[in-house]
């Protein structure tokens, strides 16, 4: 008789943007000459940049000639673009990455979730809380949690709450934990963390033998120069962290599908008898056997990210977004919100008005005002009162969004 | 104190494919300037069909404008590569297999280790010895086997022989397994299964409330009438089979990354209590969760493949590559090698020479012909005394290589 992954049934029923794809559908079949603007996903409007559309039809060109076809690629990416992003992403800054510590994957999500795979079973693990679902949700499916509560809180997990309370500062725990996933920019509040902040991460992972999960598929949409882009930035990361990085965001390859992840070789994780084994040959062995690399057409295409025009038309979209940002930011804020993130994220996070709770918000700008946004309850039950806009979507519908959202 | 999965720590440490890397890389270091021809792993070497590449390049196209770009698509992959699947690869052989039973991923690799997220860990496992390793390996990295022992044969696994003893059929096991690998046109004996002979699988399968899971990435390599492409033309599949496809042999896709799977929405798991649940609907929550989707480019790419102008290319492709097969299968016959496969499958399985091991066998046709090919014992413990060579190369190269084992 075969058997399920019974921890698959501790999952929430109503995983979050599956409900809201729901009410959105929902509203649409009542009404559908609404003229729904969607700032709910956080998924980039903007077309691909110019450099990796020729990059990537050049590639497409080659793969059509014998000469110049290209079949299986090595699981962990091509050699060019693992040096390109190691020259530029980290050396530029500072960072001692090697390329063959760069794994080049398809996506971040596979790869912060698939991380799980090399870990063992009887790690403690802290999200903050709110945090992005896919943390939380990979580790109920791999069986790293108890069951899930009433406020949509797993057994087993250290939740770090992050609010006006704190600031949106993720505190250091008091009780020891072994795996820390950290995201800055954060989704969905939009903070950040300067690098102090995350020097105490790193110190407090240092002590405790603890890695960090670091997300930095943001990190293009920092403005303030002091802000560290990169968790490498910070001395002995590379002893306790792993960096996801991706082309989602900065250059729209959110339907094109790239990303990488960092794993130093000198990371350790550890058996149960205390014996240090290398985290960097247990991803490549993972990568091997389970993965078969990313599109030699879209590799290239990411590699032209890098060429000065490619640089020239990321900045260019990064800059279009951010002033979404400001403006959905400025907009709210003197409508009598508060309002915060945005600044060096393109996400903005909004203290529901008093009386509601993030879903009956939710439900109040759809009908109202059309807009589709995210409940901050979705995020975790410290995410209830808030609420998240989206700075990806077109100047129009911004503006457009921002004058009905003011006006009820 | 971080931990890692400590299963990883059973594998071999001399995985099949960079074992062969490293013998190879060690003998042009020794001989730079000798031609090597490689007959060793499966990658194809033809261009990208020209449909394809019209594909793609058209939809860079579309990604480049506002009014074309595409953002994040359906995880499961969009709906008309789903029902051009449904209609070509199904419905037109009579299987009844719907859109939303298909699952678009970025590869088999992927797909046929992923499918263990979803299984439990007290299944009994079957596959066939030779195997395909990543069955095997993803087995054991997710814990489900005991240890190696000095044959290559995991504990708790359960082998089925396929050998020249038994014509390279599968045997049903004789006690009762829940989960059971087979791949036909098969990796890597060249072997194929008859209706009946699957047939006779699926009332197992049924019978004992087990799961097959059939790997068909090389039914485009199919010269027979008579059999089977899919297990779904076996009356009952649906009820115990889920299917892995690919585009990376038929229409040359290694390096552009596209497969499927089908999962059919009647087929069921159990709970410990032998409560019955949906594999589909844990399939979806698998792929909505880890994955975001194969890049819309190349599911343009992919879905080309069905075109007038497609399909003539890929008959075009499956004509060339087994022409080889059949200069393969002759030329050793004639040089008195036993060989079997090479009829409906790209990879011809030949018994290697008495008083030789197939790693010995390896070693001489490097040295003595500069001919790479894959031993049969990296397949498993049942493979050794035999040798894999695949039909994946140019003409040239292919009759230059049989000149030269069949003059040694």
């Amino acid at each position: 008789m075969v058997q399920i992954n019974e921890n698959y049934l501790k999952l929430k029923a109503g995983y979050l943007f599956p409900e809201i794809g729901r009410r959105v559908k929902n509203f649409v079949d009542r009404y559908p000459d609404s003229n729904l603007i969607r700032l709910g996903i956080g998924d980039v409007t903007e077309p691909l940049p110019m450099a990796c559309c020729n990059a990537m039809k050049a590639a497409i060109d080659e793969m059509s000639t014998n000469s110049g076809f290209h079949g299986y690629g090595p699981e962990q990416g091509y050699p060019w673009l693992r040096e390109t992003i190691a020259k530029n992403d980290y050396k530029k800054r500072g960072c001692e990455i090697e390329p063959e510590e760069i794994f080049i994957s398809d996506g971040s999500k596979c790869d912060s979730s698939n991380i799980l795979d090399i870990l063992g079973s009887g790690n403690q693990i802290a999200v903050t809380d709110p945090v992005y679902p896919v943390y939380v949700d990979s580790n109920v499916m791999a069986g790293r949690t108890g069951d899930v509560d009433d406020s949509g809180c797993y057994g087993g997990l250290s939740y770090i709450p992050i609010s006006e309370g704190n600031g949106f500062e993720a505190q250091i725990p008091t009780a020891p934990v072994d795996l820390i996933y950290l995201c800055f920019p954060n989704n969905p509040t939009g903070a950040v963390a300067n690098k102090t902040q995350l020097a105490s991460w790193v110190n407090y992972a240092k002590a405790n033998n603890a890695l960090i999960l670091f997300d930095a598929a943001y990190e293009a949409f920092i403005q303030d120069e002091e802000l560290p882009h990169s968790i490498y930035e910070i001395e002995g990361a590379r002893e306790c962290a792993i960096e996801f990085r991706s082309f989602s965001k900065n250059a729209g390859f959110t339907g094109t599908r790239c990303a990488f992840t960092v794993i130093p070789k000198n990371l350790k994780g550890h058996t149960k008898q205390c014996e240090k084994i290398d985290l960097w040959s247990l991803w490549n062995r993972r990568q091997s056997t389970k993965f078969n690399g990313v599109s030699y057409i879209v590799q290239r295409g990411a590699e032209a990210v890098y060429s000065q025009d490619g640089q020239n038309q990321i900045k260019g979209l990064v800059t279009f977004y951010m002033q979404n940002a400001e403006i959905i930011r400025n907009s709210l804020s003197q409508a009598g919100f508060r309002v915060y993130g945005g600044e060096n994220a393109p996400y903005v996070w909004i203290k529901v008005p008093e009386k509601m709770d993030s879903w009956e918000f939710f439900d109040f700008l759809l009908e109202k005002a059309n807009v589709v946004g995210t409940p901050g309850s979705g995020f975790g039950a410290a995410g209830e009162g808030y609420f998240r806009l989206s700075a990806f979507n077109s100047r129009e519908n911004v503006q457009q969004a921002m004058r009905r959202i003011t006006s009820i």
